[in-house]
């Protein structure tokens, strides 16, 4: 009994199938006495088709218009949810971003929720309606339709349960929650129960793809319990809370790894101050996201920076780099492909010294390179070369207990 | 120099190519120093397949989530046409019917608009921006997206001409303007260069197809200059407009004809006050349109009534009044389907006496059987058996002076 939110991903409401499914499970909520209110995603590729008739158009369409264009796909799949409760018999209405009062910055493409005007749903809530809200768009304070880029029906999914107090968040995807490591390189990973909102973040950040890392920071922010499920089954999820599982001892909860990484480095660079924070303004300004920066210097007066990009990114970064030279006044750019970063993740590895080492330990054994390191509390990343991804995630997996036979003893409820 | 409407239908903009060239079209306007206000409709068979997915959910979706679903076809035109004209290098923005300050009653699937809020409209033109406004689509006071039914966009484009006191609104369509008949039926038939409101409304009214009556009559009552025209060609279009051509001494406009025709008779209803209106207020309630109606008593206490309606609303028809037989007192029913309504249209009839009795004679001269009459000021229908549809067209046509060589007489402008 309470107030729980659902949101459901494309591939859930991909089909009038799906929908008439997404809209059972829905109901066992309801008659479990929940109030409910649900988001959903755009049906299936909805989103690619009109993405690729706006490219038939114009190469660089207008954001603004790119958002009137996409926000259709959210309305699409909301009425049709509405339309499948009605025909079984329960009471539901669907409002648009701007009807939910999903308020965001007047930015277009990427824009960012700054507060919910919950009155509406409430309103309908009371009335005993299942509440279904588009997720991914908002609107501007001038009235325009905005969308929230990437991972945006997760934010909006965690921003209402936020808003509007909920007991959980659950995401229902197309995977059976949070896994030590990606199933299809480990095949004996194991689903994780639960993990912190840290280690989650962590994970989403290192490319897991579970869950966006905005809607993880949301939630954190927000204390909003979220569960990360299957649409398909009845298996449970993971649960992503404060604080999960400390007690267990689990020093590593997982292994990440995302295999298009590209290395640069900028030779020779003035040592002055303000160096770093023009090259990497400059790179920001050109939307080039930078990961690991390593910075050494081989004499007083000059320095070397190297840091990682996606590959896909590598030639934005370089075409940057390069018309900007004579003001970051650089010497040359080397830069180094067909690299991947492998992670190991834990909110257990702050009072265990030597996880890093352990790490290293496991590379080394297995000849693989380093490249570069980097580290949080709760995190060991090494770059290496790309070719050696499954290998290196394997033995991590294996090295710090989570293959399943241990975990079951590691995580067991 | 002025602002002008355009409208734009499904098929205009139904491929990619089609809204490319109706951004050349409104750039024309525009080059030539016109502010531009251009409504269109969801692309070529958007909403067909909208529709289809809801069927496939439940057979009476709620009218309220059908609005939210269709409400998303125009979306879609509105802002891959901007797109278009700002890859064309013009400045322009798309507004949805809400955006656009279309405000409506509170019905769903055939709202009829209230009022225009035109501030944000005439901002935008101030900026020297096309707008681009979703057809068909506004909002209620509760806001809550509506439709305004069929022919919706073709009224949404003249309540815009009207309440930004436009100069002329465009209907853009697949046929070049408004014939004295069906082209299909009439090889001889001729487009119009100019009709009066209440011919076109007549015709509107008789199923010739080319604008919905609800357009016509807004336009008639707020004085909106209406141009019907091909937007596959630049040809001249049909003028729509007050006592247009009144000085021809044209009698007959044009002659319409509608196949899908039943007429319906109870008989033996009680002869009491409120007979009339008891009968038709319960069709009305079910949602059957009548259009001629014949009353005949045949002693003081008993009369029948005869009326015609849709072919395809006949099973709805008798189901209604068999369903409602003992409040409304009547004997019996009786119906005969395959028929047809043949018409003449022309503002001078009204000072022709002979204009009807001359199109008895010509389908008494065809031995075709007149069903039943109804007559307005600029009007005469016949009710005949739908099989000699074709040859009654192009009869009367040639009779009233109609085929193409002698109208460019009649009316050679």
């Amino acid at each position: 009994m309470g107030l729980i939110v659902h949101k459901y991903g494309g591939t859930s409401v991909g089909t009038i199938e799906r929908i008439m499914k997404v809209a059972d499970r829905i109901i066992q909520y309801k008659e479990a006495g929940h109030d409910m209110v649900v988001v959903v995603s755009a049906m299936g590729k909805s989103t690619d088709v009109l993405v690729d008739m706006a490219k038939q158009i114009s190469p660089y369409p207008s954001e603004r218009e790119m958002d009137m264009l996409l926000a259709t796909g959210e309305q699409v799949s909301i009425a049709l949810l509405a339309m499948a409760l009605h025909q079984k018999g329960y009471d539901a209405i669907s409002l648009t971003g701007w009807q939910a009062g999903v308020t965001t910055e007047s930015i277009h493409g990427k824009a960012r929720i700054t507060h919910i005007e919950t009155e509406r749903i409430r309103r309908e809530l009371a009335r005993g309606r299942v509440v279904i809200v588009a997720g991914f768009q908002g609107v501007s304070e001038a009235g325009e339709i905005t969308t929230l880029g990437r991972g945006g029906s997760d934010t909006s999914a965690v921003a209402l349960a936020a808003s509007l107090n909920a007991d959980k968040c659950e995401i229902f995807t197309d995977v059976a929650g949070v896994y030590t490591a990606d199933p299809r390189v480990v095949p004996t990973a194991s689903k994780l129960d639960s993990i912190s909102y840290d280690e989650m973040l962590e994970l989403a950040n290192l490319g897991a793809g579970v869950l966006h890392p905005r809607s993880v920071e949301a939630a954190k922010t927000h204390k909003v319990r979220l569960v990360v499920r299957s649409s398909f089954t009845t298996e449970e999820g993971t649960y992503v809370e404060e604080g999960a599982h400390m007690e267990t001892g689990r020093v590593v909860s997982g292994v990440a790894h995302d295999e298009d990484v590209a290395k640069v480095t900028v030779v020779g660079m003035p040592a002055r101050v303000g160096t770093l924070s023009r090259l990497f303004n400059t790179l920001a300004d050109h939307q080039v996201n930078v990961d690991i920066i390593i910075q050494s210097s081989y004499d007083a007066a000059v320095t070397n920076i190297s840091f990682t990009v996606a590959g896909s990114d590598l030639k934005k970064t370089l075409d940057t780099l390069n018309a900007h030279r004579e003001q970051l006044g650089f010497e040359k750019v080397e830069c180094e492909e067909g690299l991947s970063k492998v992670s190991i993740v834990g909110a257990g590895m702050v009072n265990n010294p030597g996880v890093a080492a352990e790490m290293f330990r496991v590379l080394a054994e297995q000849e693989i390179t380093i490249k570069m390191v980097s580290t949080s509390d709760i995190k060991v990343s090494c770059v290496i070369p790309a070719e050696h991804t499954e290998r290196a995630v394997r033995c991590l997996h294996t090295a710090y207990g989570l293959d399943v036979a241990e975990t079951a003893v590691v995580h067991g409820v």
